[in-house]
């Protein structure tokens, strides 16, 4: 694989590379590490890449690559930039025929998305988008009982993800996260609501295989001077006729990456944290709530699929991460081999899940600035 | 004391009498215990209530106790009744110089409880309203820290209260407490906001000291044939800027009286959960999160008069309970012997409180008619 | 009900107090509140005793009282004296034919022990112990479930209290709780063994239905100058087979009352812990944990039996204290009137507890002073 | 580094290479996975290692890496066989001069052990035991905060591995994992003594800083038919004068690896789980319980430089136990370098613990035989 951003100051950058090599499935042997050439050939001595496969930049990179032979060259990019440089570098790996890992949100606007989404489909290319939350075996889990009907229909759904990191405007202390995070001109016209409220989005939709059909959102910039929303509190109503709430928020102090989610259906319910992410309550109309645990013998197929040790043995955020890179990863083998993958390992985020983000973060920025009126979301 | 209602069948009656009885301060004399004067008599026995205070309707109770002498006679009654028998008795009696406890909602509408409260204030009795969960000695020391500016201005408050016991309509299998609930003639123009809506609502303005100003609330009712709703999910804004979400439900299945609250401000935040009342967790920007206990020295003033014993002895909802009742006997005594109460026994809800939550149950009833409008709260 | 000790200064006595007002079936009419006689009558006008029957010593109490007429006089007397003053008051009242309730541990030292059970059952009187913790509803629970073999052959049991509360030598500074229960000439020959390791004792012999057939305890005074134990870990085994721990501390800091206990059988285990009291952990060999909460329709009938509010509305210590009250109350009642009580009323802690209690603490003494020595327990 | 043991049917084989693999410093190129011959060659294959580095039997792996230059060569060899052949491998790694990373316990027996540690220490090589648990960040941060005085003086340490897998013998099923953990020919004298007993006890010494210097152990074989010990309850004492419990369990059913420890102190004390790592629990006698995260900016440095990502992202076994091959990593560099390693990196378990475990296991099983006497530990 080959890495477009994450050197030097980068945070991203270094939980791809951990999740990638979990699995002994997938070797980092090409890089167009930073955006400033000379920290690019820097980052790469730092994590020991050949010289002549350490880029300067990312279009060098495509070009000297292209050139490889097909044994040699790398089968994929991992693109860990900011916003507003995943657009360019996915175009061209996907019309130089190489697979892609894209960090979320997809694109700085929902136009460039669907121009990936056209190139990944005519180009019968793979593209992972890293939302990392679905890749705990307990996301499988869940998403496996809603969808087969274990709760009956689902009527109400309250998904959460607070942080407090950016209750103060730590972006003016040259917080390189923070920063880029909160320019418009990188992250886009969402701040909170494209960085995180994706992600809510994303689990959401996931785990219930619902769509959300319109929202109506109440989106705040808490924090004086701040360019982009660090708050969002948004009601929503899916195709089925359930309801919600979904919020996100960066300046609830006090709050890590707290991210869960409550579904709940006519006849049970189930609740999960990511903070606890092998946990998962599931609550009955008339018996006591059980807790599910990750690896043990009665979870799912597809949990069993993307747990690496037994129950008891607790398997965090860079696992799930390892779980979307391993799946890509075998579904890049069999794409490379002219064979079908196997089914457990096609339950990864892909760019339709990047665009359905990209239209999110435009209705409920078009909700917010319209004071909270209903607007719909195809 | 008095009590209307709360005889054969009911539920919050008993509730009332633990409360009332376990400081030792109170005592049950008179009843009108039953829409059934039959019912009511033989309640009354159940009680061991003196036959001829044992009257067998309301009115009775007050005009006989309205005759007898200020030593003997009741110095309040508690309603205790469904909704709609709320206002007629304690209208009557306010008029007959009784001061009054009374269960939430204040009452049918908005008209009776702005009677109510004139009465109220141009009587100059006491009138305690049953919001249970602000007695609690945890809910003093929120309000305590957040109205003293512990974490800053106040940004953001997430407020729920989801139940699951009508996930199915059990108001037909003559289920009492169902069925009074469910039905528009007796709880009013709202079920669950009514309910339990209230509730939430009384909480966060209550530990706060912030006042919602306007609300868009998604309303539904999604156990088919029920006449008034079951869920709703609101966004709320306060009067000093501060927004929030604020959620009620009563098809929430498998969960039980989960009404919880987080309050998050600039520097910090806090968040308690009805389940585990002594407990709340308080967190902050820059240092571990602490968890306060009920009856630990370090607790607030407020906090420890609430508390009846020490640290690790847990306290539950009949303790915060009867705060309501020791705090209220206590003023009325203070009122009958013509004295100022001592500061400490000031805080329970009051008649105010209740025209605020109607007002509340207008909004919320308003906004979602009008597909979830922002609606203004006076 | 008549009361000794209890009065100004006293912690538990107003415990008591609570627990017998709660369900409308106890009243207190008399006491000898304190050891000093001016006290004693001081905290009678406290309580609003008449003061005809706020006697100035326990001898005065059963002397006067007993003069009374049936109807008159007290049914019973609670004793909240510290351990060197049970014996007297409690030989007192079942000679002059009063049913008692005592606090625990049942007095000075087995022998005295020996004689109140000898009395009691000689005398056929209801007596009462109150180890509180086993008033809580889920260990009724826990009971019924783990003595109908829900678990198969019970394995293994720990059982732990530990406080922090005595960490330092606050005996020293005057604080009455802590003098009494580190005096051995008003506890007797234990500290935190014979305080809260009966508590343990007690916990683990009334739930699994087993008895401690022999222990090897090591007990440590780790504050410097106190004389009495502050601490005690304990290897046990049981009749049956059954292995387990026993620990209990006052040095623990930052403990409040942690009492828990967890009960292992060859399919599956349960698990408590006091400070959440309406919550069960019951775990199994091959599906879910399930959680189990107090007020739920699943629950036993034993349960059922001591709950007073629905699930969601947590119960507490004072309610557990209530309990074995009213259990007691009815009883009581039931052998007033010649009639057999009803068998979920029999489920309190008695005199013979109480004996059991005191061969604990002969037996844990014994074995630490033959440095951590087996000694069997009859 | 090459593997000795870990192919197919294996367990923690896969878990080492993930722990190897996870920070880019390691790469696997050798091994004799497997006891028989030819499925050693298999799993050779599964894992991508090329044919002429596939070992047949590791007599053979350590002959031919011997021989090649030492640009070429293993560095060193991770051991992760059943107990009863971890000192032979060690030795002929030891001796041919490679350094060593082992599967705990240390050996069959405590002669091997003190062999190795001769071995290691006149060697001058590097030896990592996989004493996983120590390699959490939370651990670190205990050590840090326990020996540093955070608290006083140590008086009271609760370490407790309750596991419920060996509830029924499975072990005659076939279960691989129970086979060898149960036959004393393949585990040595102990069972759940030396499987998990061992970690509770490298865990309270090692966050501690103390000694044990005697235990008194109960140790039973509750499934009939075993023949090691599936259950321990031992009391112990420490150096210092602080006492404590131990408890280990296979057969504590619905368990699952619920480690966890309490640590005492005159004024305050410290809890953490196993299932829940990235939190600890820090407790104070006077103030609000703190509630510890890992990743957060007041974590110690030792936390610090064994954490991957930031707070909020949950880090699970794996990373601990990455920890552990990523700080021998960096120390073997250092040795081959000729430098002095960096201190953060010199803090995982070595020979030297696995010598103590193996001691702890003698004076255990020794108690246990002499129906639990006090046992020194030297």
């Amino acid at each position: 694989m080959g890495m477009i951003g994450g050197g030097r100051g980068a945070f991203i950058g270094g939980v791809h590379r951990i999740a990638a090599a979990m699995d002994g499935q997938i070797e980092l042997v090409a890089g167009a590490l930073h955006v400033d050439p000379e920290i690019a050939l820097l980052s790469g001595q730092d994590l020991f890449l050949q010289p002549e496969r350490t880029y300067r930049t990312y279009h060098e990179l495509f070009e000297k690559e292209s050139q490889l032979s097909a044994d040699e060259r790398i089968d994929f990019v991992s693109i860990v930039t900011p916003n507003h440089v995943h657009f360019d570098p996915a175009r061209m790996a996907l019309e130089n025929g190489f697979h892609v890992v894209c960090e979320k949100p997809l694109s700085f606007n929902l136009d460039e998305a669907k121009q990936l989404q056209s190139l990944v489909h005519s180009n019968d290319l793979v593209f992972a988008l890293t939302h990392t939350y679905t890749g705990y075996p307990m996301i499988k889990q869940a998403r496996q009982m809603l969808t087969s009907g274990t709760f009956g229909k689902i009527r109400k759904v309250v998904v959460e993800y607070p942080q407090g990191w950016l209750s103060t405007p730590i972006e003016r202390t040259g917080q390189q996260q923070a920063s880029w995070r909160t320019d418009p001109k990188k992250s886009g016209k969402a701040g909170a609501v494209g960085d995180i409220g994706t992600h809510a989005e994303n689990l959401a939709e996931t785990i219930t295989g619902l769509k959300i059909t319109e929202l109506c959102a109440d989106v705040t910039t808490f924090v004086e001077g701040r360019l982009l929303d660090d708050d969002a509190n948004v009601l929503i109503r899916f195709d089925n006729g359930a309801k919600g709430v979904l919020h996100c928020s960066q300046i609830s102090a006090g709050e890590e990456n707290a991210i869960n989610i409550r579904v709940y259906g006519e006849t049970g319910s189930l609740e999960w944290h990511q903070h606890d992410p092998n946990t998962m309550y599931v609550k009955w109309l008339d018996k006591p709530m059980e807790v599910y645990r990750t690896g043990q013998p009665y979870m799912g197929e597809m949990a069993q699929a993307h747990t690496r040790v037994p129950a008891g043995h607790p398997e965090g955020y860079l696992e799930a991460f390892g779980n979307i890179y391993r799946d890509f990863a075998k579904v890049v083998q069999a794409k490379i081999a002219g064979e079908t993958p196997e089914p457990q390992y096609l339950d990864f985020p892909t760019v339709d899940d990047g665009v359905r983000g990209m239209e999110f973060i435009d209705a409920v920025i078009e909700s917010g600035q319209k004071n909270a009126a209903w607007v719909s979301l195809h």
